[in-house]
């Protein structure tokens, strides 16, 4: 065994053992030991700031694009909305220890169901130090110990914000090793946690389609995927005019980079001339590049023709592919091809086409006359989310603090026995 | 490309495509194909006992264990707990489409949760043709689309069975591709349907723990598995002695080769010299081997010594395993160390023990003066089970209708844009 193995071997054992003393914790201690993180975080800041700083630097030196730079920063605001973050986590009701579901049985049982941590998550993530405190507030809310391992440019960021948690978990006598930086940037350290299911519960990648996918084929981990959304929006023939423009444009143009953003907009035949005209016009307006299927170039030849490929790609940029349908069920059996059942939209005012598209299309978010762009634990009320789901399998959509819980059977009898 | 290959990637696109019709299909029609099933397997029946007779007598020049043959068997007994299972089935409220957890949210969504299939299941199981009608009729039943891969030995009763599966599927207009028992006996077919992500949802291994671990290892599909049961029950110091004597009996002799019967009894130090004598008394009665930790053999002395190998053992035969403990937190640290997250129990007349023990073992089940054999989804209500997982993702326990389902969120606004 190299020393690698040794390093990896260890996070994941003391990960194992933190997480049995950290599931008998009480509300009160883990919402104190991330008070306390605030206060370290303050008494740290400009440590902090400096660090990251210099990491901005010598990404700078190197060929990253400034999106990239930009996701690597520590602004004093984003500072401030790390704060916010803790502060929202503190005040969110405690889901660990709950009991639903109780039910007397013929037998003789009481059989409840109580939510208890998954135990161990391993969370895999870009050079984007803010998920740092993000999905430590989060595991340490739900009482699940967490090995972080972001991206190598953000490592001493990582690594400061963790001694921050990390004492603020000392404070409250929680064992440190509850929330663990991986201190090395070795990609095969990656490799070795995700198949250390006799510690690691669960495996969250978030970043390149092709690092999940990687991680999927060689986990023996469970994981949770955070993969592509090619989101749609599709507007029906019963559509409100104003609304399906408003719509289109909000789920494309809100934001860019963001996988809930909409890629292709399908629209129903008798729209072409008429409200298609219009979110041409507004696309056009925002400097959005439009890719259109035959029949939309036909009504509009001054556009792209779109490919096949066009329907399967995420643009994650200002670009739209468009499509004209024949009828609600073309639509739905485009997106259920072509999606990546994350979030995709009807507009329409008719009662029965909103329920026929919220019961067939397979995607982890389904609305009706709202923008795909509101998929978001923020927006769900869930407090915070660790990331969007797209997997079908234990939580789909927006993950919050349930998605990182499950539940165990509690039964009590008076002697019963089976017969 | 071979023809395998061919054979296991139609079965799979076949399978996706057999899942798009099934999730749009109405309770009805699916209660309605699972009676029609019922018709034509006492049309066919005297086929099927032919059939299975045939593979019996194979088996039986094979060198097969009484237990194995048992399971293959189709007895006339059985054969009517197979329609008994399906109308059970029949009988269980919809899980599909029922929706869940409705809120308005400040930013003028509703957002509500939405009970659908997962798609398309693979299962994969010992020589037991039960099993074949009722992983089929709790898939139907949820609108999954099912490949199913049982033992070899059972291949021809298996065809059978689905034989009249798919003529009730036919007779309700359901595409018969939803339920599919894999027709060669290479274990090939396995290794290539746990990798095609693309078409299969959720794999479900059951049988023998090196073929669940092989699957979860190679596997890309997620997989839900039903691991080994080691199951402890923990008599405390403030145990009823009737009770703990009855419960110990039971979880230990009612049924010895089930995943729920107890392996280990933790015994109290103080109830050494009471309640233990009386366990032992009714051990011996009934011939259960006793292997005691050190103590139990000083109190003891004819038993034979467990070894560290034993508490780590699933004997699934009349053995018992015995360790004298000093309290409830050594109890529990036992448990959680050696047990296999299956079922555990604690017989005890103290409130809080009991609050501490359902709080702190980390089991699927956690018991309070009940039979760990008491760990099923009939016993527990849930109408029928597709087996008893020990994995804390997605389904924890015995796993009914609703381990096979997943939630999507649902989204109503009136032009709800993101700020």
């Amino acid at each position: 065994m190299n020393s690698l193995d040794d390093y990896t071997l260890q996070l994941a054992q003391h990960a194992a053992k933190a997480s049995q003393r950290l599931s008998v914790t009480t509300t009160e201690q883990r919402n104190r030991a991330l008070a306390e993180t605030i206060t370290a975080l303050y008494t740290h800041r400009d440590d902090i700031l400096d660090a990251n700083a210099k990491e901005i630097q010598r990404a700078r030196t190197r060929d990253y694009t400034q999106a990239f730079i930009d996701r690597l920063e520590i602004t004093p605001d984003r500072f401030e909305k790390m704060i916010q973050c803790l502060e929202s986590v503190i005040a969110l009701p405690e889901v660990i220890g709950t009991v639903s579901n109780t039910r007397e049985l013929e037998n003789g049982i009481e059989l409840s169901q109580m939510r208890v941590p998954l135990g161990v998550i391993c969370m895999i993530y870009e050079s984007r130090p803010n998920v740092t405190i993000e999905a430590a507030a989060l595991c340490i809310k739900t009482a699940n110990a967490v090995i972080l391992r972001g991206g190598s440019n953000a490592i001493y960021s990582n690594l400061l914000l963790s001694k921050c948690i990390k004492i603020g978990l000392q404070r409250e006598g929680i064992p440190q090793d509850s929330v663990q930086v991986v201190g090395v940037t070795d990609r095969e350290a990656v490799q070795q946690l995700i198949a250390m299911d006799k510690y690691i519960d669960l495996v969250i990648p978030r970043g390149g389609k092709g690092l999940i996918e990687q991680i999927a084929k060689h986990a023996t981990v469970p994981v949770l995927k955070h993969l592509d959304g090619i989101c749609h929006v599709y507007i029906d023939q019963f559509a409100d005019h104003e609304k399906a423009v408003a719509i289109a444009d909000n789920a494309k143009n809100q934001r860019y980079g963001t996988c809930n953003t909409m890629e292709t907009l399908l629209i129903h035949e008798c729209a072409a001339e008429t409200i298609l005209k219009d979110v041409i016009r507004v696309m056009k307006n925002k400097n959005t590049e439009l890719r259109g299927c035959e029949k939309t170039v036909a009504h509009y030849p001054t556009l792209k023709a779109a490919t096949e490929c066009d329907w399967a790609t995420e643009y994650l940029a200002p670009i739209l592919s468009i499509k004209i349908v024949a009828d609600i069920t073309e639509a739905i059996k485009h997106i259920n091809h072509y999606g990546s059942k994350h979030t995709d939209a009807i507009v329409t005012q008719d009662k029965d086409n909103s329920v026929r598209f919220q019961r067939e299309v397979d995607s982890a978010s389904v609305m009706v006359n709202a923008s795909t762009r509101l998929a978001d634990g923020f927006e769900y009320g869930l407090g915070a989310e660790i990331g969007i789901s797209t997997d079908k399998f234990h939580a789909r959509g927006p993950v919050g603090l349930e998605g990182l819980t499950s539940n165990k059977y509690i039964v009590t009898g008076d002697c019963v026995l089976r017969t």
